[in-house]
């Protein structure tokens, strides 16, 4: 997949002395997940302090503004809208006072029965600040009657619908969960007494903490000022929903993810796909760089050497000019370069992990074209994509998405790729594992967790504009 | 007064074809009235747009966040914190969605009953996310039960205790409403259809409206979209309590405030000054910029010449260097420069119209010595101030306060003035109106609305700390 | 003169332990000289550093960046532009390394044969890379085959006609000088062994440092780093050309500038004015805040009482909006708001420093009587203004000066005054002194330097646009 | 190399309407070429414009920017000092007025003779505003009494020694020349009438210009406004020196570079290490993104298979905290990413394309390491860095390189490695090319253009410190 479309990270830790410094490096381990904007809550006892902004995360912190956040407990949020507008009001963690004390929230995944709970809420005079869907969460555990911030938290999950991993910091501690499917990854480990739980083990990596385990499906787990955790509620023996894509594109490749190494899954989802689609071809490469693990996995698979066909310009800035009509695919030009030396007069498999809209595949195609390939072959590591996602994932609307529109052939014929394959379900499944734990919807359309009516406007929860200065 | 002590600055406007522009320049007029944050929420029949960021009025906003503030409704707000602490999270105007659509929020004053509302509301489960007390007011809205909104808002007004002048922007109007004592103004005016509320008229006169009336005490008036109006409330016969500070210091001297020009106000304190405490001196000039109306009033009454003594320096950037122990009182001499030439070998007058600390006074009473005076007399256009104000306007607490702690003589001999006089309640009011009409707690003592047990701990609302990127 | 166009301020440190703190303070106190850029030179010994931006003083320095400018010499220059593009390559003080180590240039005024100099070294093979005349200074010092540097600076000044303050900061020491005809003011003063040479008396005074002397017109000092100094040329007996727009307009008021104090100065310039303009009227105000003393003067003389009729808004920012055709005059409207309890059904006179094209007159004038007033008469504290100045003064070309086009009834006319009044020349010179003395060229069009022929065109120097980041 | 160690990029464009757009598009795909500062000079005519910030090129330029920048010609420049202080007076173009207009140079190399000619430069009374050896080309240009400007071009080549490719633009035309042995490349291409001159074909490539070929050693072009150009001197038979370090690690892979791909170059490269290296390993992975090629070329050549061992995290940003002693080399850390499921129980061989201080190296080894690796093989593609170059590459002196201080064998245990492996000249020379072409030093110690007495004083340049505003 071409684009820049991302979900959210989370990170939650527990018990160093400058938690928050802590949040920060995870977040950064975590900056993939969400570039749009990151915050951290740190709590020092029954204090709590926030810091938010939009941006990546090197540029919303510094010394200073760690400084300000105190205490040996923090999580933290990078996000990428997938409800909301992209304004600093909808940036997480969410940060509130209610009867008993703070209560700090920091979420990934999308709820499907968000707009159900909200009129609920709504019904009964609660006030929203926000589009996000985190913000009933708050709501609700602090309209629970039952004096047990513990059983409060659970009777909150218990309503939730969807996808999420979720951290909610307290005056008493942690709670790191995930939904009864296990749609979006959380993953715990430890260094030393501190406790570290993150959506990805690239963040516990680089704070040197060993990874323990992934929390599972339903597993709601409460961790302590002291390092000690208890598991409030197991993972239930329920059907696993693990979002596959996750695997396929969305996971950072040096993590493990869904108990298997994330880059020895692309390898293999790429020696899957020279299985099913063979090409007679002089050389390989990848759109990198989240296909370069499938490459060279498809690479190994045909025995057709790997290349460098395709550098990527890591230096694209946020805005530039594009000289008018000029440059063909300008865009695509400027983030991708074709090497001809490798490529001229060649017969050329450019492997891909997706394809959502086909622009950019066409740009690269008829780039790779005029670098002097003379025949190029478009393999993708995955399935087409034909449904939008409801489980925190930013994937368009059918009118938009390719394959929901055209055959293979036309879409061959749309990229003017000499052939293109898509990988199958059944190669999909050799690679990663068992297809009843894995949520496909947005290829399947097999929503295995039912919808709200109307969740389709994906602007639901969009009528309240809100905009902060930058 | 010597210091930057302001609180808020209140606009709303109805009808124009961009009521935010309107609202920009009316905010633009009220900057005096708080330069800590400002916001803009405009609406578009039932959508809502918001925009608040840190800084004065022409940083917060440019052209093209003003387009992004479409529609013929918008409220604005100008902050200076007199509750809550100074980040983002505190910019008013608070909006938010709730089951009848959008509510925002913007408020002048101080409610005193705040803590009493809060805990109450979070008993059922209510959510904070900042520390002003405005968010009491929409979280009492919201949880109204009456399908009439206009009797909601009038059932939630019933409930605040305190100094409030409050905008409230709803799909179906907009509600502008003074507290029962009318601490704090309000000023309505027209201009062809549109209708126009704020703080002060020196905003309307910016945008070419004409002072129709200022709202009364309890009044609560009801905009709608075709410029209409209607009174839900009329003006109680019950005593007012229009704060004496707003015409001795906070006011804009161009405004009309409580039925009388500022300026006008200002000139009789001089006057009444001269009378109360004559001096035998050479001239008599202000502390620049708020007290040059009492200073000229003092001229006229003794008769004594008025000279520029001390210019202000208006460049005074938000950080400088001091320069190590070298300069004494490097602040105030960095913000007014003594004219040696007017000052030098003469007796001279002072006027300032308060004091607070004494430093500043302390300060300036040295810098004019240094530039050569023979004498020097302080007169302060106001009783002292002895108590800290509950009703929205940020005097410090009695330990702080010179005027608690010291007699007259003692403070003389503090800020090493010649003589030094104070005016009294007599004077005052026999400048600016009843004293039955007026709130002089501040300098009396005397809450005319009763105030919360513990309501001195300033910090009530701050346990939640938020902060923002900038 | 209501706009806002100023020329240049300068500093020179020598002695104190950081003396590009000292130089940062005195820039300060003459930021009213210059907004558009300003930049230190400090010296170590032979190294040299420099700090430049755009901007005011408190934004384009803060504690790191003068920390990195260490030592015990400093110069520094506030800019705003008569020659040269308004740049970051413009900005002041030029620093440059030839043969004898490093030179930095800090300059108030014009060199009228700035243009001859220029070619004459372009043709010896000289390169510029700005428009500034002060590179010319720069070229001829490093030029000169002299070898004592003494001699190279004294044969420099002497090619040099026009107007000019300057400080050349050496390995040596630091030389002030002044042109022969002294048109730009220098003052000279000390704080123990520190000695502080500045473009008004202002500066010294923030400093805490004591007013020695003013330089004379063709002097030139050397200052050394024991904070001795040697007068390497004394003032010579030729006939002195002090600008006199310095007293009736530029010059901070509580400056003493060319012997005379400028807040005395100016109130002689309003008592001669009431005398020759006498007018049948209620009251007298200023056009804040440069014309406050005069019109103080103009109460005083004709006994008419003193108001606050205008009040200046000090928070106007750099941007703002305008609010299309229906708000007239706005931005005048913006920045100076009419006190219509003070106006209302008044006689009033207006007093001004000077007019340049008429247009902020006709605002101001049409401000007033919409606040109400039964007629104003508008005075003038000088001549009228018919022609440019080329001695460093930002004052447009003919065609654009109202009073080289209009006589003073059309004048009346245009800005909409029931009457108008000018202070005559002999009325301007009993107030500041002997008329042989100064320069008023701006006014009399009797320029007594000559100029270079084809001076007339502005843009001479201007034809390499250069432009660096904010 | 693993370190950000850059020399320049400059691009020159003549014809199209809008040349700077086209420099920018240029100097965004020479980016990695420098990073520090960018600059683009345009001329209309007799016109010039110019605008240089620090920073990357898509935040020093916006579309208002390069609006202003108008005209047919323009050259750019991208900046990582070599001589001079990281400022922005130090960033290039430089752009004078001198006798015969305006004058532009952009220079990629460095002079060997520069103090020299500045020494020489200063006697005759030149003065220096920066701390660039492009200052004197200028100087030299400037100081030519010929009338003809193409002689005097040539008569200023005719002066420097050392290496450099520049652009020089004039209002007749466009410049471009390489010194005599060619050290820094220069690639030409046209797109229609419009001409193209850029360190490397990478930048034509976005453009859409086909490369027509590489300029000569020695070479002066000159382009006109048409897009005629003229060879005012060919390429004379003299020895070329073409810098092997822009095949080994500066040039981007998709560019060609002294008549060879550099992905070729760099296969070869890894091909011929693999050779002279064998290692008994599971995997060969590369520390990327500069070294990929190379190891791909390594695991052709061994057919061992190659991995993504190592991530690099390209969200890098400026600041970041370290957090204390906790984690040993931090910095290293989070900038690559180790791939455990990748390298766990492997033996591993590590391509890196060259080793400067060892520090990096060692970090690397000790985090794959930590992965989970049996063994780790470090190999080079290049022979060891033993020299500094003064040539216009950053190498710091010899003290801080290791191989200059280490046998390979000491290195190898520094660096923990299990074995190590440099690359020799006879296998570099087999991948890219003769070695009487080349230049070496930096390996070799062989320097072939003599250097100035004293030139190893990194700083001869530095005793001018200019700092401006960010």
């Amino acid at each position: 997949m071409s684009g820049p479309r991302e979900e959210c990270g989370i990170v939650g830790v527990m018990g160093p002395e400058r938690a928050a410094e802590w949040a920060y490096l995870g977040l950064y381990a975590l900056q993939h997940r969400g570039q749009e904007s990151s915050g951290i809550v740190s709590a020092d006892g029954a204090r709590s302090y926030a810091h938010r902004g939009m941006g990546l995360v090197s540029d919303v912190f510094d010394e200073e503004i760690l400084t300000g956040l105190p205490g040996a407990a923090a999580i933290g949020h990078n996000r990428y809208s997938t409800t909301g507008s992209p304004t600093l009001a909808n940036a997480q963690p969410i940060l509130v006072n209610y009867r008993d004390g703070f209560l700090a929230v920091a979420h990934n995944g999308n709820l499907v029965n968000a707009r159900t709970l909200r009129r609920r809420l709504e019904r009964k005079g609660s006030i929203f600040q926000s589009t996000m869907d985190t913000e009933v969460v708050v709501h609700l555990i602090a309209a629970e009657r039952d004096p047990s911030r513990d059983r409060a938290v659970l009777e909150t999950l218990d309503q939730l619908k969807g996808a999420y991993s979720l951290l909610i910091l307290t005056p008493d501690g942690l709670y790191a969960a995930r939904d009864a499917h296990g749609f979006r990854p959380l993953s715990l480990g430890r260094r030393g007494d501190a406790v570290v739980v993150a959506s990805e083990s690239c963040a516990l990596d680089l704070l040197g903490a060993e990874l323990e385990r992934e929390l599972g499906p339903g597993e709601v787990l409460k961790i302590q000022a002291d390092g000690s955790s208890e598991v409030l509620r197991a993972s239930p023996a329920e059907a696993e929903c693990l979002c596959v894509f996750e695997q396929i594109y969305f996971a950072r490749p040096d993590s493990t993810l869904f108990g298997m190494g994330v880059d020895v899954a692309r390898r293999r989802l790429g020696r899957e796909l020279a299985r099913e689609h063979p090409a007679d071809a002089d050389c390989v490469f990848a759109v990198p760089d989240s296909s370069t693990s499938a490459a060279l996995g498809s690479s190994e698979g045909s025995g057709i050497p790997f290349e460098l066909g395709l550098i990527r310009n890591h230096y694209v800035g946020r805005t530039f000019i594009q000289p008018g009509q000029e440059v063909r695919d300008f865009r695509v030009k400027v983030k991708y370069n074709p090497v001809s030396s490798v490529i001229r007069g060649k017969r050329v498999v450019v492997v891909d992990d997706s394809i959502v809209r086909g622009t950019t595949s066409k740009a690269l195609v008829g780039l790779v074209r005029e670098a002097g390939a003379a025949e190029v072959h478009l393999r993708v590591a995955s399935p087409p994509l034909r449904h939008p996602c409801y489980y925190g994932i930013d994937i368009p609307n059918r009118d938009e998405l390719i394959a929901a529109n055209m055959s293979v052939p036309e879409i061959a014929r749309f990229v003017g790729a000499d052939s293109l394959g898509y990988l199958s379900f059944e190669g999909l499944y050799r690679a990663v594992g068992s297809r009843d734990q894995h949520c496909d919807a947005c290829m399947s359309g097999n929503y295995r967790v039912p919808l709200e009516p109307g969740i389709e406007e994906k602007t639901a929860f969009e009528t309240l504009s809100l905009s902060s200065a930058p």
